[in-house]
Formats: structure tokens, C-alpha cells, sequence
């Protein structure tokens, strides 16, 4: 399609105002300087390459398909890749020290450990070898103008900056402060929600061997699943693991009630006797941090004026189970610059569907994470669970376009929008509750009657489904 | 039981704050004093006794038997009788001008319908009758010091007044202040939820005859249920009726499409022709004023620091299609006082006890008046639910312990809480179902073997409910 005169030119005057320099404004940046625009990038805090304003917090995160495919679209992904570890698989460490194993996706499917500064930081230096972006740490929003879109910023040093843009984004974060300034308009009806998860969590870790190399196997993601509580652990390229423990706030055993070291001690000899050999002092490090809190965000509409929208978590912040945080930021992204081209550099409607498409996907991601809780701290240590992903994988390799698991959907499958993930995973949950009632399933998983069930059940139940877009 | 000397004493200390003097507030003020409470009063607005802050609104409520119980237990119920009218029934009115009744409860069993103002000033001028009240109008608050609970108001002429208490209560609607305060307490975890729905509504009215009399039945509440939207109208001691047309802020039709004279005529010549010869001037009304949003307010915790709590609206902002926001709050004051004996005026039990009892129940409320828009709009000009109605009306007085109606263990039940109400209604419904799928059953609904049916499965299914507290 030829581009027309009037959008070419619509295309030229618009300045774009980036909040949040996280990894989703930073990405952001990137997409939209490469399709011509003029980009601002503001961060509140300072330069993380020159400050360490992480204080000894190490997050990682687990890139998977959604991830590399907005990547790959701006051609950053090999770049990114050099700096993380592919995960093929959960190992499970149970109570006794026992572990086994469950394969994410096929063989050669994995998903990606990388440190959460690590990505943001590259992004940045990405972002800033574009000529048309300007990036600005220490920049705090104070006020917006929706209607003129005239934003006030303070510096680290107590300046007042205004600057004027023509659209604006928030890719603020969970706490996003443009969605609050929203909030606040009188006239608008923006339906929101902030809800606290009972669980908190904590970073611990587990330091690299005297040779660097890896105290745990290096390409899994490793779960102490305890059923109302767990640990996890993700490795990093200098041969430490990240570790994360979540656990309710209050109640017992919660972060609360574990307030002395004798207590602390206890659990941490209790529940993760086995994990205690590889720890770096965690009960010190228990007892020093403070958890913090996990929360749902969901706000709609996601727009106001047609020129201020909101982004990653600050249009839909959710719980990490599922590794999908930063990948469902990176698909808004994404989608967005496909949108761009779509509908010819008119920006009413490239955010009136980016809106539309992206908020029942960001539901649907928030509410399969909100589920996963259960799945890695309670079913990942339960046979039955591992002989029904069993079932299912096979039954995938025999019908990989039929039957494509509810895991694959959302991490392997950037193709498959979220929200059909989540109705498609539902309908196979009940066709798979039939299959586990099977007398004799346990012993008979591998035969094909078993196959024959699940095949007819398919066919009845999901052939009005598209799976797919 | 004996009073200990311990509460005593905590007792007289205790001054109590309460921010918003609407129904709610004003009746705790009532209420807390009467248990020898030292209480101020704080209102944003003037004294709507003096100065007419209502503007043309009139705004009327249906005050139904948990409403009475609560004015009851502090005596209060007679005079504020005299200024209501009872409703015996609901009044459809179909496109064709064929009207429909449907009674609430049992014969003498109504809701009451009050004026907002009206009570709102009756209930103030028994609080100011109590020596132990003070009331302060125009008293904006602006700060709450969450630790000392020091309050700062800013009052009608500019000045800034400092008011230091030992319990605050927020008693200041949907749009609270206190709540909002409460949010921004930064290590505070609190979930909360503000939904819009589709639908606004708009205040129309009907006037009264030459002579005083009114001009429709007087004692019903009139629907005009068109599905999607509906207007309701209820009466005013003077013969006039308070109408509200419910309708959907957007689409077709809805508050934004009607915009120009022309297709708000012609809206009200198709859908409310038989209501057109008695509302006055609803065309003009409509185009000069603005619809008010509608929204659901869900927030946990509704305690701070054991000693600021939220209370009424500000607590669970719920839909008004149950009727039931003021009665629920009404409900929250009286279960309130009741605690405050079991508890002995100790006031961190006392909180947590009623946060405890009274979240549940608002939730459940909220849910209830939700749904309820589909039952009044649609439902109530449906055949069939006509006669699920009858049938369950009849089994009622078959079985009145064991089958409640939900409408009446809501309305005409204060001792089932609202959260069992939800409950036994959920699985009365179900029951219904079977009912209604009975051959001929339009025609052999008052035959024993339906009620013999009806009987089998409410024993099987309703027999681990606890209907009742």
C-alpha cells in the first residue's frame, strides 16, 4: 500500500512523550524512533548505568516467544540474546531433596533468564543510538495537561521542565503515576482496580562455585514447590541463581510471623533443608530485607484524549507466575508498531486498536498468572499433575495443530493472543479432567484407547475454537 | 454481663470523629452518642437546612426492613415514618401502556420510599438533639494524621481548623475522602476497586395533581422496563413521583446519542408513550441536564491503624437497583452499636469484629443490587418470570422457613445476611430452573405435584443452609 500525502505529513509533526524508561518504554522508544517519529524518553530515576540504584535487588525475569518476537521486529533480539540463559525445563526439589523434571515445551524450547537491569540497560543503550530519541533520567512527572499535552517534570536538582508532545504513553510501571494523573480527571469514567495478592516475596540467592560454574543445573528454572509457599530460583551468566521466595504476608508461616532468627531458621531448615547447602545466607538475608507486595492492576479505558495511553504494567500489572510481565509489555509494544503502519501514522485509531485488541489480552494474562500461583507452588510436586502434562505432550506431538498445551499457548505461541490461550485452556482443563478419570489412567497413559478419548473430545469440544489469531 | 472498670474507662475517653453527615454518618452520630460517645460531625457541604444545596435534585430512596431495624434500635423509626410512603408493589408499565403488578413481599409487606434530603435533614436534627454531638458544616477535610488521628478541615471561609480524635469513621460516600487518604498511606496494602458501568441515570419527574393527589398509583414504585434502559418512578409525600431513567452512557440509544431535541422526543414518543401524558416536561429535562455515572466500590482493608474505619457508601458504593445502599449502611451503624456492647467499648474488637461481619455482606450486596438490573429492566416484563415469581410466592407460603424468597430475605429479612441471601439464592435459582422446565408448567403451576417437586428439591439442595444468621 502507498502511503498517502496527508498521513505522511500527519506522520512528521508528531512528538512523542515516553514515561518509564523500564525495559517496555525503552523497547517503545526504539519502535517508534524507527518508524520516524521524534521520542522522549523520561525516567524518574537516575541513570542506572552510572548509579546503582538497584541496592543489591538483582530481578530476573524469563524472556520467552512473545518477548523475542517484538524484539526481533526492531532486530535487537540477537543482541539481547548474548546475555541470557535458555531454561529448558522446571526441576522440582521436593521436601526430601528428591528432584525431577518437566520439560517446558518440546525439545529445544525454552524460556530465557535474564536480569531485569541487564535488559533495561541494553534497551537504553539501544534507545539512545537512535538519533531521533532523547532520553531523560532524574525526570520526575508532576502534572499533565490532557488536553495540550503539556507535561511538568522535576529534576533531581529542583528544576521545573515543561515539555510539550503530541501523544503521550505510560510505561510507568505498576504504580504508574500518568495512569494516576488519569485517575484524577473529573470527567472521565475510568473503571480500576489494584489488588492486593495474600502472598509477598523476597529476593534470596544462591552465589556462583570458586569457577564460576553453576551450583545447581544451570538450564532449568528450579521450584521448592511447598504447597502455600515456595522458592524458586533463575540462573545468571556469571554462575549465580536469583532466588525468590513468596509466601503469604500474614498467617503461618508468612513473612510476618517468621521474626526472629530461631523462627526464620527453623522454616528455612524445615522446608528447604536441601536448598540451605546452596543458599547464601538466607536467613541474614530474610531477616534484613522487607517482602514486597505483589498486586493485580486493571484500569480501562487504557486512553484519554485519543493521545495519552498507558503500556506494559501500567495498563496491567500482574503476578510473576507465569513469566509473562515484561513479554505481554513487549507484545502491547509490538502490536502497537504494527498498528502504525496498519492504519497509516492516524493516531486516534492506531490507539483506539491498540486499546482494543490489548485490554482483553491483558485480562486474560492477568488472570492465567493470578491461576499459576497454584500450578508451581502446589500441582508442580503432585503425580497426578505431571502425568496429565505428560498426556497432554504427547497428545500434542501426535496432534501439535489440535492440541497445542495451555503453557505452549502463552510462552511458545506468540500467534495465539492470550485470550484465546485462556478460553482454549479452559475448555482443555474439563476435556483432560474426563481424560484423568480413565480407569487405570496411571497405567494405561500410554495406550492408545487413551489417545482415541482425547481425540474425540477434541474434536467435540474445541472444533468451533480458532485457535490462532 | 458487668462492665469492667477497664472499659469503662477506655469508653469515656474516647472522642469520635465522623467524616460525612448524609443518612449514614448523621445516624452513627445518633447512634455513638447514645452509647455516651463524645462525637463531632464534619460535612464538606453547607447545611442543606439553610441553604438549598440540592439544586431542583430530588432524590428519593427506598428504605426497607434492615433500614428500619437500625432506626428502630435507637428509636427513631416513628418519626421517620411519618414522612414515608409505603410501596406494596411494582408497577410494570409495557410499550403498549398495559400496566402490570407485582407485589414486593406479602400482603402488607412494602419498601418505603423517603427522600434523600428529607431524611438526611430529620436524621441531623436528631443528632443535634443529642448533647454529645456537635455538627460542623462546610468542613472540608484535607488532612488525616493516620497515627494521632489529627484532622485538618478546610472550612467555607478559607480558614484551616485542626480537630484531634480518638476514632475516625469515614461516612463520606462513593467518592470518600477518608478512603482516598487511606489509600495513599504508602505501607498500607489496600485492594480497592472503582467500576463504572455501562449505564448512567438522570432524574426526571412527574408532578402532582391540582388537588394535591398523584397522579399514578401512589403507593407502588412504577418501572417502565425496555430492556436495555428503563425509567422508574417513585412517590413523594406531596403527590409528586421522583423519576430516574437508567440508560447506557454509550451506543444506541444511550445518553450520548440522544443529543439533539428531535431523537430525545421521539426516544420518549416510542418507549415511554403512556408515561409521556404525566412526566413533566421530560424532553427539556433531558436535554439540559447531564446523566451521573453509576459506579460499584469494592475496598479491603476498610480499617487503619484499629482506629480509622470506612463505613456506608464509602465502605461498598453499590448500584441503586436493589434499593438497598442506604439500608446496607444503615445495617453497617447498627451492627456497629451492637458490638460495641458485645465488645465493651473496646474499640480495637469492636472494628476488627465489624470489619469482619461487614465485608462479606457488602460484597455480597454490591453483587445482588448488580444483577438486579436485568431482573427490573427485563425480567420484570417477562412472562416467565412472572410466573417464577407467583410460583415461588406460593411455595413461600407453603414453606415459610424453608423457602424465602430472595427478593424478601433481602428486603424484608434483616436477620439473613446479605451474604446468605446471595447464597440460598444462588441455589433457589437452580432450583427454579428444574421448576420451570416441568411440562405445561405455564399452565399447571398450581398443582400440588409441582409444589411436591419443589418441595423434594429444596429438602435436597437447601438442607446445609443456613438461612438466617
Amino acid at each position: 500500500m502507498v502511503k498517502q500525502p496527508a498521513a505522511q505529513s500527519a506522520k512528521q509533526k508528531q512528538n512523542i512523550a515516553i514515561n518509564g524508561a523500564g525495559p517496555v518504554g525503552a523497547l517503545l522508544a526504539v519502535m517508534l524512533a524507527k518508524k520516524g517519529y521524534q521520542v522522549d524518553l523520561f525516567e524518574s530515576r537516575p541513570d542506572s548505568r552510572k548509579t546503582n540504584i538497584y541496592q543489591g535487588k538483582s530481578i530476573n525475569l524469563a524472556l520467552s516467544d512473545r518477548g523475542w518476537k517484538a524484539l526481533q521486529a526492531v532486530g535487537l533480539d540477537e543482541e539481547i540474546r548474548q546475555h541470557a540463559i535458555p531454561m529448558y525445563c522446571r526441576i522440582m526439589h521436593d521436601e526430601n531433596g528428591q528432584l525431577s523434571k518437566l520439560p517446558y515445551g518440546k525439545e529445544q524450547q525454552a524460556i530465557w533468564s535474564v536480569s531485569r537491569s541487564g535488559i533495561n540497560e541494553q534497551l537504553i543503550d539501544l534507545a539512545e543510538q537512535e538519533t531521533s530519541v532523547n532520553v531523560h533520567f532524574d525526570h520526575h512527572l508532576s502534572q499533565l495537561n490532557f488536553a495540550d499535552k503539556t507535561a511538568v517534570y522535576l529534576t533531581a536538582d529542583k528544576q521545573q521542565k515543561i515539555h510539550q508532545s503530541d501523544l503521550v504513553f505510560g510505561a510507568d510501571g505498576a504504580f504508574s503515576k500518568v495512569r494516576r494523573l488519569m485517575q484524577e480527571l473529573p470527567k472521565e469514567r475510568i473503571s480500576y482496580s489494584m489488588e492486593y495478592m495474600p502472598q509477598s516475596y523476597m529476593e534470596l540467592s544462591i552465589t556462583a562455585n570458586a569457577d564460576g560454574s553453576h551450583k545447581l543445573e544451570k538450564n532449568a528454572l528450579h521450584i521448592w514447590p511447598r504447597k502455600d509457599f515456595m522458592l524458586i530460583a533463575l540462573p545468571n551468566v556469571d554462575g549465580s541463581f536469583t532466588c525468590t521466595l513468596f509466601m503469604n504476608q500474614q498467617g503461618e508461616p508468612s513473612f510476618e510471623s517468621l521474626n526472629n532468627e530461631t523462627k526464620v531458621s527453623a522454616f528455612f531448615q524445615q522446608y528447604f533443608g536441601e536448598a540451605m547447602q546452596y543458599l547464601a545466607n538466607p536467613v541474614e538475608d530474610f531477616l534484613s530485607k522487607t517482602a514486597s507486595p505483589l498486586c493485580l492492576v486493571h484500569i480501562y479505558p487504557w486512553l484519554v484524549n485519543d493521545s495519552v495511553a498507558l503500556i506494559g504494567d501500567a495498563a496491567h500489572a500482574m503476578v510473576p507466575y507465569y513469566g509473562q510481565g515484561m513479554n505481554c509489555g513487549f507484545e502491547d509494544c509490538r502490536v502497537l508498531a504494527e498498528l502504525v503502519e496498519e492504519h497509516q501514522h492516524q493516531w486516534p485509531d492506531i490507539l483506539e486498536s491498540y486499546q482494543q485488541e490489548r485490554k482483553a489480552n491483558g485480562d486474560a494474562i492477568i488472570e492465567l498468572a493470578k491461576r499459576n500461583f497454584v500450578e508451581m507452588s502446589d500441582l508442580s510436586g503432585d503425580a497426578n499433575f505431571l502425568l496429565r502434562k505428560k498426556i497432554e505432550a504427547k497428545f500434542h506431538q501426535m496432534h501439535p495443530q489440535l492440541w497445542v498445551p495451555l503453557y505452549s499457548m502463552v510462552t511458545f505461541s506468540p500467534d495465539i493472543p492470550y485470550k484465546t490461550a485462556l478460553a482454549v485452556g479452559d475448555i482443555q482443563r474439563e476435556i483432560m479432567d474426563e481424560i484423568m478419570q480413565l480407569p487405570n489412567i496411571e497405567n494405561e497413559w500410554q495406550q492408545a484407547h487413551v489417545y482415541q478419548t482425547l481425540l474425540q473430545l477434541a474434536e467435540e469440544k474445541l472444533i468451533n475454537q480458532q485457535v490462532g489469531k
